[in-house]
């Protein structure tokens, strides 16, 4: 259905606009900003935008939507000990999966997200129903989704450093053509763009995968044109064994069996070297920074203001529920933009509010190349978007709506969200999930735990003190 | 009126105990926990605890309640210039301040807070009616408050490093004795404890304040018992300026000239050397951790970890809105928690949940002595508690609730909320503020600002720019 969004504030230039806002909606569903400018005449439902901040959708750029069921309970770890109490209680049922990627959906929805990039643990032998299952919660919101499946083909232990000594360690239980076909598989089943539905290649990261699946997922994603997606230079221990594993930059290996480009998007890049930069610049490769669970595994601060001096795309993603511990993509992008300022004394270089919702819109649409689609309120691009109250209690005074927004607390500002044309939230509530069942079910699926131990996590912390020098 | 809440979560040890709570309340409002167990025969009104989780009130240890008429519009600055903007549109009316502190404490209570340590900005020239206003705010909401007006004797300039310049300064408005008058003038207007309402002494801090105008608050503090509050070492600047004006540790000065001690609160201490912190640990001050505004702000990353190792109590503030911007409790306690992770790669040292909950409640009571009244779930206390609901999406599925409250981002998990017995919050919403009349107020007292240009901070940018060398 058309419609117009009427006397509603928007970002111009350096300050604010009152205009009317016009979204053509096809019958087959597809939507297009037809216009922006004041005093337009009423086309189609109109919308009151009176004390209300019309901003771009955001890309929640990284996250692990079923680490959902764990999150709150994993003690103070770093990621290598976090990952094995992780694995060892990972959901086993898809209609977990399903349930987890409902709630990240509504939760991203819910802070300003209308994209999300589900990074998805799968499950042993039941692949393809965990994708189906995240997907179906992602069609049930309406939100915009890109899935990659995290394939690896080394066993867990494999990303510990060694310290030079000898490891033995059982081969994973996917082989590499296995996966491969796999994804191919689930590109022709799920794969469906036009729908806001995304496969996207995504090998767990340098510590896991061999050149082969790197190889396999790059050329994959050139046959299909589909995005990539990896986890890069997280933690100390990951950098340590990218030296002991290649012999030189992982970036630059990355970048030559291929995998970098306009539509990789890389997660973390807490550990890069400066030289490291110069490659992501070549490649257009885009940053997803996630400060939240960088800050709760004690991975560390990325050089965000030097990638993006450097002119690297940075957007911000929640990363995975069990070390965030939320997918408040408001929350994420706030500690995003003020994390690095004590990292350098010059203010000028601090990331003000106005840039943090570009890297967080256009930024976010850029390293999933859809810069040209959505990512900006512009004239013939979809309509992701999403309508703050700014009568808010959490953003009154009146002063800055940017600021007020990406500094501050935000609570129940979110009044409506639209994804490509189709009001997936009104009122602060989402019209597509009825959230009461949402939370019984997640209520009923779960219990209280207390003083869970993981044994795995025991297991790594000997190796993990050992080579960390602790 | 007596009350009892059945069957609800607290922290018992390592895990968690179901029990009934019951509290005393006096004719003349005094309040004590007089059981805590299983199945308490009933006693006065019956409240359903069963998927809650009872907490005691955490304190927000400081804060500046009027900042929040500027939240979200001063750009990415160092404090020494946010301040000098912070100066030049400060609020210069009283019923301003009592609205911002009505908001202050709306917050506050929503994210957790059941006292709130305001370092109060007072208008020239009216200074009781600006501390009268706060407190009046403080009292309609119910909340416990500490009001320390912010008084200092040097003019805001002598707060930059000189860098072995001469730098021609006004003398400050107000005289130390007549500050020390207007103070004693406050205690005797206003200090009532048995009312949950106190006087603090705060000077500013030592980049603006004469030993003589210290030695005068901590005498008065003796004479009176009241708490002394103050800022200290927040920026790279001031502790280049302390180094100017002392020419030894500023922490050492300020014991020697009587400030220290256990009623005494320090706010930030970003800057100490490691010698500091046994003055700190000498005197069993305090330190009052901002997390938020010391990333905003670009100060510096606190060395919380270290000071926790030494014995120094540590608690959570949110700082005032204009540098946070926000007055969300759990949203400093979660970032307070997790920012040290990456500065010590020994995760044992890490801050759990747990121990983060004990901080923002008895540790915030404790730098108020006030830890044998409040801050913890025990026979004889005062009655100020926080009920969570546990069902909110946002602490869903159900895991470690103390892990979920802390480390998530809760949206809506306040249920209710006593203050010496009192409830202030049912049902999510202030029992006592009218939240809708509080927005139709600060938005009718407000108006969209872009594009807002501060002479005094661009006067003070050159000479800031200067001495820091950039």
């Amino acid at each position: 259905m058309n419609f117009t969004i009427q006397n509603v504030l928007i970002l111009d230039g350096p300050g604010y606009q009152t205009v009317d806002v016009q979204v053509a909606v096809s019958d087959e569903g597809a939507s297009s900003i037809v216009a922006i400018a004041p005093n337009l005449e009423p086309m189609g439902r109109l919308i009151d935008g009176r004390h209300k901040l019309l901003l771009p959708g955001f890309v929640n750029a990284h996250t692990h939507s079923s680490e959902m069921w764990q999150r709150g309970i994993i003690p103070p770890y770093p990621l290598e000990l976090w990952i094995a109490e992780l694995y060892e209680f990972t959901p086993l049922k898809p209609h977990q999966i399903y349930l987890s990627a409902l709630g990240t959906a509504v939760e991203t929805l819910l802070s300003g997200g209308t994209t999300v990039v589900d990074h998805l643990v799968i499950i042993p032998g039941l692949e393809k129903e965990s994708v189906k299952a995240a997907i179906q919660g992602y069609r049930e919101a309406g939100i915009r989704a890109f899935v990659g499946p995290l394939i690896q083909d080394e066993a867990l232990g494999a990303s510990l450093p060694t310290g030079g000594t000898s490891v033995d360690l059982a081969p994973h239980y996917h082989g590499t053509p296995e996966l491969l076909q796999l994804m191919e598989e689930l590109v022709q089943d799920y794969h469906r763009p036009e729908e806001g539905i995304h496969i996207m290649t995504a090998p767990t990261g340098p510590q896991l995968c061999s050149d082969a699946l790197f190889e396999g997922c790059a050329d994959l994603s050139d046959r299909y044109q589909l995005c990539r997606h990896t986890h890069l230079l997280e933690t100390r221990a990951q950098n340590m064994l990218a030296h002991e594993k290649y012999g030189c930059s992982v970036v630059k290996h990355l970048q030559d069996v291929g995998f970098l480009g306009d539509r990789t998007s890389l997660a973390h890049c807490v550990w890069l070297e400066d030289e490291d930069i110069q490659h992501l610049v070549d490649t257009r490769s885009t940053v997803v920074h996630n400060p939240l669970s960088n800050l709760r595994l004690g991975s560390g601060i990325a050089p965000v203001l030097k990638y993006r001096q450097a002119g690297v795309n940075v957007t911000f993603g929640c990363d995975g529920s069990a070390s965030n511990d939320s997918q408040d993509l408001l929350e994420a992008i706030k500690i995003g933009t003020i994390l690095h300022n004590p990292t350098d004394l010059d203010y000028r270089h601090w990331i003000t509010p106005r840039e943090a919702i570009a890297m967080a819109s256009l930024g976010g649409a850029t390293g999933l190349a859809l810069q040209d689609q959505i990512g900006s309120l512009e004239v013939g691009k979809q309509a992701d978007f999403v309508l703050y109250d700014l009568t808010s209690l959490s953003l009154l005074p009146r002063t800055d709506p940017a600021g007020l927004l990406i500094l501050g607390r935000p609570t129940q500002a979110v009044d409506s969200v639209w994804v490509n044309g189709r009001q997936v939230v009104a009122d602060g509530q989402p019209t597509q999930v009825n959230v009461k069942t949402l939370r019984q079910d997640l209520f009923d699926h779960s219990e209280w735990a207390t003083n869970r131990t993981s044994t795995m996590a025991s297991e790594f912390e000997i190796r993990y003190r050992a080579v960390m020098g602790l």
